[in-house]
């Protein structure tokens, strides 16, 4: 039953760190044993009953009533207990805020639940009606179409694991270590399964002239967000997906349609997707001109960079936590690459002089998200965690100082450096650069 | 990049159906070519502008005004366009209702959204504080232990697709067929990813005594929902699950903390766990005397008949919707099986004397969902269609007859026949016994 971990044994060359099986994860006396607990009362007031089948002494108030019938029978939320796990504006609020940021802290496993799902918009939500909605196909193809949600709806799906980054995640750190949590500070990607429809059989529908070789993709938002698309990825992996995590898009993932090009920098997957061009060369629309270009140590500026970097982040134990208390604890986190599929996920306790085999919760899918697991027990020294991970293109997560001599610190775009989180004595974790 | 359909290849010895790529999916004139279309209005009303660069002639309102900022930036929803896509209460009412079912016609994909994944209680929802909530584990230990959700937190987690299914599931089909939709009908099955630990791991903790060899297992809601489980199965693949699909269990789901044993019927992943006590035999609790057992045609009942079979079933098309033309549309279900991996999935157009091989998503993993799907041109003549599934134990999902035949129609749990939807020449759908 155990595929994750030999998946993640099979992966890796050095040796995996010694199996969690064989540790104890608590320390004797860090829980209560029920000797030492007694009678301890599980929920303060509750009576001292003692009931026939060797029950606790003692029953909380919500054994001794009937539970609420149905909190939200149509349509389910988390519990009230669960109220800070939110999506987070930016802590400098803008003038007009574009953003919100996934709870990374806070969540498990690969999936991004749709309502914590990172959101990024250059006009707003549209509120669309997917009666409404169509999609036009024009440009170099031999049948120019307009197409239907119901249309759409009748070709062939597929569903796929996919993250989605902002190309503009963890930009602060070119410059300076943020303040913030994980989430302030990476909470610009998240993952999803995805379904929809490839690109590759609409536009066989449509017939593709001989000289084409790029799409523009338009959103139908007051933004009219329009990126250029090379053919060559139109024809592998593009989906045009209507469904995330089992359910239709969310408003704020461009419901009824997105394009979704797995990899690729999150503002090309158009979202609320009206219309695709096919042409013979980019478009050089105002999102590949004036922004979403990285601009160079020696002034020029890249173009079409379109690819998410190899990159990986710490999200259990991160920084604004506290450790509560020492022994075992288990390092978590995230890593994903555009190229490909994650093969191995490193992990340091002393800032990168040496580095062990995560563990990797799989099965490990290309594009996507993977969970690495890293067994520790603190002892109370100061550490400096980080995480590098590896795709199986062969790139490898760099180093800050490697990433910023190679790009240097003008860009604000493409960061995929190590992340470095400082544990302090007494427990705190912060961002630090190394 | 087409894992799916090479994975869906490599597991059937029969030839797979036409590639979908090699046909046509939308007719001529079924979608309206721009040609077609001339300036017909996309958006009726809306001004006849012509934009620089081949805009279509008409720009729809949502993108003439900026949109919502954010919707529900903490916590998004769907959109209210699909307000439709709902859990349900049964048609018939019972004076206590106590479940909600999944709605699969309108899903996609593998994942159920947490906010409509089907729920059943036996006392009611509590409403549990996850800092006073505690897990006694007792018995034939060496080490009695009792647990806060932090110390839980600290143990090594996994995390991991599968489905839950009620054993009452399609319960009414061992009568007559019933005339609600795939939702009424089957509506009681699920999956997602969950996190948690492995309840190996925690019995390790507390050292189990040479006799253990059954686990009670007890919910902290007003019914102590109660079951005793095989300790093989609790050493084996069982979790101790605080996550669902990325973030933490929802209410109706056992927050803060649910047994889950993958494959056995939904029951027994005991919700708002709070006790586990190990013995030497099965507990005969309320719910494996009195229920939960499956009453056979000679008077006799079975008990503990743990495992749910192999199944599936055809979500689109299904009954009470109507098909929306002749041509080209996707058949797709999901399969599922309590002893391992679906390794085949096979559809009948014509009531099952002829079988074809249905494509599988990928990656496909043990007890979890698996969405299956069938290229079909509907010519508008009836059709009977149905789905079989085969998991990687050799189980095969039984006729409708070989199923009464061999356990009767006094039974209430683990009904997973074939279901049969029959298409009529008006494209009607709707639930038929062949």
């Amino acid at each position: 039953m155990d595929i994750v971990r030999q998946q993640a044994d099979a992966d890796t060359d050095s040796p995996a760190p010694a199996s969690p099986r064989r540790r104890r994860f608590i320390a004797r006396g860090a829980v209560a044993s029920l000797a030492a607990a007694g009678s301890a009362s599980v929920v303060p007031g509750a009576a001292q009953a003692t009931t026939p089948d060797n029950l606790p002494p003692n029953i909380p108030q919500w054994m001794r009533e009937p539970g609420a019938g149905f909190l939200n029978p149509a349509y389910g939320l988390p519990s009230p207990f669960e109220k800070a796990v939110v999506r987070k504006l930016p802590d400098q609020p803008a003038a007009f805020p574009t953003a919100t940021r996934t709870p990374l802290q806070s969540l498990f496993g690969s999936t991004t639940p749709n309502g914590l799902f990172f959101e990024r918009h250059h006009g707003g939500v549209p509120a669309i009606d997917p009666a409404q909605h169509r999609l036009m196909l024009h440009g170099l193809v031999e049948r120019p179409l307009l197409l239907s949600m119901k249309d759409l709806l009748r070709f062939p799906a597929v569903s796929r694991s996919h993250f989605l980054e902002c190309s503009g995640n963890s930009m602060a750190e070119f410059k300076a270590p943020g303040k913030g949590s994980v989430q302030d500070i990476h909470g610009l990607i998240s993952g999803a399964e995805w379904t929809g429809v490839r690109l590759a059989d609409v536009l066989a529908e449509a017939g593709l002239q001989p000289s084409a070789s790029w799409i523009l993709a338009e959103g139908a938002d007051a933004a009219a967000m329009t990126r250029s698309i090379p053919l060559a990825k139109a024809l592998d992996d593009a989906l045009l997906v209507y469904g995330q995590n089992g359910e239709m898009l969310r408003p704020e993932q461009g419901y009824p349609l997105r394009l979704l090009l797995p990899g690729f920098e999150g503002n090309m997957s158009i979202k609320w997707l009206r219309r695709l061009k096919v042409g013979d060369a980019p478009f050089q629309t105002r999102e590949e001109t004036s922004k979403y270009t990285d601009l160079m140590p020696d002034g020029t500026a890249r173009q079409f960079t379109f690819t998410m970097g190899v990159k990986s982040v710490i999200t259990a134990p991160s920084a604004r936590q506290v450790l509560d208390g020492h022994g075992f604890r288990e390092i978590s986190g995230l890593a994903w690459s555009g190229h490909g599929r994650i093969t191995r996920v490193e992990v340091s306790l002393d800032g990168g002089r040496h580095w062990q085999a995560a563990l990797l919760d799989g099965p490990v899918q290309s594009r996507a998200l993977t969970r690495f697991r890293f067994p520790w027990v603190w002892s109370g020294q100061e550490a400096i965690l980080q995480s590098r991970a590896v795709d199986d293109a062969g790139n490898v997560q760099p180093t800050r100082a490697a990433l910023v001599k190679s790009d240097g610190q003008n860009s604000i775009y493409h960061y995929n450096a190590i992340q470095s989180w400082k544990v302090a004595s007494n427990g705190e974790v912060s961002n630090v650069h190394v």
